[in-house]
């Protein structure tokens, strides 16, 4: 992309509103704008990032063997009458009547929905497993709605939901989403650990939800910091494999790790030394349940069971907070200048700064490197307009591409351009190509 | 994918509420459940072709220049306030009011808020041109909604905007808009035929509908038949070559060819020689239109020019119904067996039929097969159930994969399996790794 054919509204002032450093950036950067209370539009920067977060959810979900569908925004109130949580939701539920006077809402989750479509299709237990899962926009009517994206009233939501014959199978199907969901924010730069929650309106009594540290966060944490020396990495998991789930699971909540909603301080005390015990702020990026038959029971969601018993199914839910996960990288990733975007989810994979628009052989240059860039597969960000060489650098630090290639007369001169790391500020000299083929390294594997 | 693993709800029976064909063969291969009135679940198939749809889409308005963003579901009412459409759109606008008593809406559309957020960051005409389109989900509150995704409530909509300093560029985007929709239809294996048309509540002079030749559809049109012998094909197009662009406006739309709403049965006969004058009925897939100054006046959406000035922008409107084209495409592209999908848009690009299931050497091919097709970067579907070959057949025929490989032991021992057209039910033996060579040649730049 040509910056001078691009929209990118990069402001130069704070705006006043945003109090957090990732809503402040996310303005700054051109990314969103507000239209009302907690409502986004996601402008050209934005909307690539979150297109890339939701490209890793679904290969993840994939690799896991859930299947991708999508439900509607709009839901019939009564769905949720049969499961009784039309009236226990409360105000945050955003009810509509249609011009036929009928009820309707914006659904803030799905579990009635998915069961309805489960119930009308499958009846067999021959077609158990099945995970399915989709990512759409959801409504909360939030009394408060701040910190941009964090907590917005419209916000990206994968949620998925797993049809089990058995207890111990429900739980395979828990502990799958605990290791698929560790690998795809992994992919994104994050490290969200799980802790032990409570499971609020969905109901159930396991639940984990997935933090990631940060001072901004809104949930209060109690963990072990052995747990923060975990990491997932390139491992290779069978997802059909019971135990091998099983043991991830352990491995990654088996120390001492909770919100504030289940806290126990005498436990953590016991449990962890004091040397290890670790107060601090968290992000929820995401969070999984199993909640076994509350839905599948009043809404008749049943299957023949190999002895030909009519059973109701063992069901979970799983979510991935789509939208908010990028003021969470944000926040895990910024410094003064502006934001640092992990490789993996980056809106462009290197920005090109031509230092000296106009003269011939820096114009050539960029766009010989333009040309190559894209051959190797990767999308650059090539700023080709008239700005100072500081303003371009401020934009460029400002969005956050993690490399940055310097182009200027002076080093071509010398046959070479600068490659720069956003995240270490490290410069290097070198021949253009071999700028392309360094950058082609950089992102093997994390695409 | 392997279908014993997978989420395919074909229905053998034909629903009574289900009137047009595509309507029918939807629900009946599982791609779609209604879960109220107008408004559907896409279920794992229906999914599928839905995002094969909305990645052309992607594609074509990248080439064409145009800046993809996502603007939310969820608008303020005070927005439409300002253009005067908020009180003048009817009752097919979902009109909602939040738990703090604002007036919101679900977005039938969005030239209001694109309009502000081009005035909240664009003031020079340096800044021009600009094209910014999003795809996301509308709410039409249809009184009477029918015909599956045809003509639901919740619906996805390409909608694209375009900013310009003059009417001449203003029309340039007009054109360019016609010329990438020609291409759009085009890869989806539709003739979609630009035809003069109202405007409607958008407002504005100039816009043309692209229809769909089918019985179904339901606007009656007027056209010269030599307009379907056009094509677009592989012709290169430099988008930003005014010329090229107005000259293949003129070419699609010299001849004559109109909706009811401004056909005119004097001229049509002046014009048209007899043997050449059909009236058809089509499906309207997409619509442009050029409307000024209409919204840009009105909400203060203005740019200095070169000399200074504060003028308002000019600007136009440019829908495609990704929702509805599925439909669209079935109507166009079905048998008494199901549907046949153009290979640019199929949900997996073949079909594997084990006609043995249990067989060493048949399960041995299929999945060799399986593996084979996958490396050359197509998807396949394998039905590795235990169902009969004759109820196999009437699946993959009327969920209308394009092509099918049937691996059965007689065929084996002979060192061949069958590929067989769905379009033409032709069939040929050959050797597994043949098939698929040819199936990736097939595949060669329909992707």
């Amino acid at each position: 992309m040509r910056l001078s054919r691009y929209f990118l509204p990069v402001l130069k002032e704070t705006p006043s509103e945003a109090q957090i450093a990732s809503h402040r950036l996310m303005l700054r950067a051109g990314m969103i704008k507000q239209q009302s209370a907690g409502i986004y539009s996601w402008l050209p920067l934005g909307y690539r990032v979150l297109r890339r977060i939701e490209q890793i959810v679904h290969e993840e979900q994939a690799r896991a063997g859930h299947i991708a569908m999508l439900m509607p925004t709009i839901q019939s109130a009564d769905l949720w009458r049969e499961s009784g949580r039309y009236d226990a939701y409360g105000p945050e539920m955003l009810r509509i009547r249609d011009r036929h006077d009928r009820d309707m809402l914006f659904g803030p989750t799905n579990e009635e929905m998915i069961t309805d479509i489960f119930r009308s299709h499958v009846s067999s237990y021959r077609d158990l497993p099945m995970t399915l899962y989709h990512i759409q926009w959801k409504f909360r009517d939030e009394v408060r709605p701040r910190f941009g994206v964090m907590r917005g009233r419209e916000f990206l939501m994968k949620d998925g939901y797993n049809f089990d014959l058995t207890y111990e199978d429900a739980m395979h199907a828990y502990n799958r989403h605990l290791v698929s969901y560790l690998r795809t924010y992994e992919r994104m730069g994050l490290q969200a650990i799980p802790m032990r929650a409570e499971s609020g309106p969905i109901g159930g009594d396991d639940t984990h939800e997935f933090l990631v540290l940060a001072e901004t966060g809104e949930s209060e944490v109690f963990y072990d910091s052995e747990i923060t020396e975990l990491t997932f990495g390139a491992r290779r998991i069978d997802y059909d494999d019971h135990a091998q789930c099983r043991a991830v699971l352990e491995e990654f909540t088996s120390r001492y790790a909770r919100t504030d909603d289940t806290h126990d301080e005498a436990e953590f005390e016991a449990q962890v030394p004091q040397e290890r015990r670790r107060r601090a702020r968290g992000i929820e990026v995401g969070q999984i349940f199993y909640f076994g038959t509350k839905y599948s029971e009043p809404m008749g969601a049943t299957v023949v069971d190999p002895d030909g018993n009519r059973v109701p199914v063992h069901m979970g839910s799983h979510g991935i907070g789509v939208s908010r996960l990028l003021g969470a990288i944000i926040e895990a990733s910024h410094d003064d200048r502006g934001i640092i975007w992990p490789e993996g989810v980056t809106p462009f994979h290197v920005g090109i700064v031509n230092l000296k628009q106009g003269d011939e052989a820096a114009d050539l240059a960029c766009e010989q490197l333009y040309a190559a860039v894209t051959e190797a597969g990767l999308e650059p960000l090539y700023d080709d307009t008239d700005e100072r060489a500081g303003a371009k650098f401020a934009t460029m630090d400002l969005i956050g591409l993690p490399w940055r290639i310097t182009v200027g007369p002076r080093g071509l001169k010398n046959g070479v351009v600068e490659l720069t790391s956003r995240r270490t500020g490290e410069s290097e000299e070198m021949p253009p190509d071999q700028a392309v083929t360094r950058l082609a390294q950089i992102y093997a594997g994390k695409l």
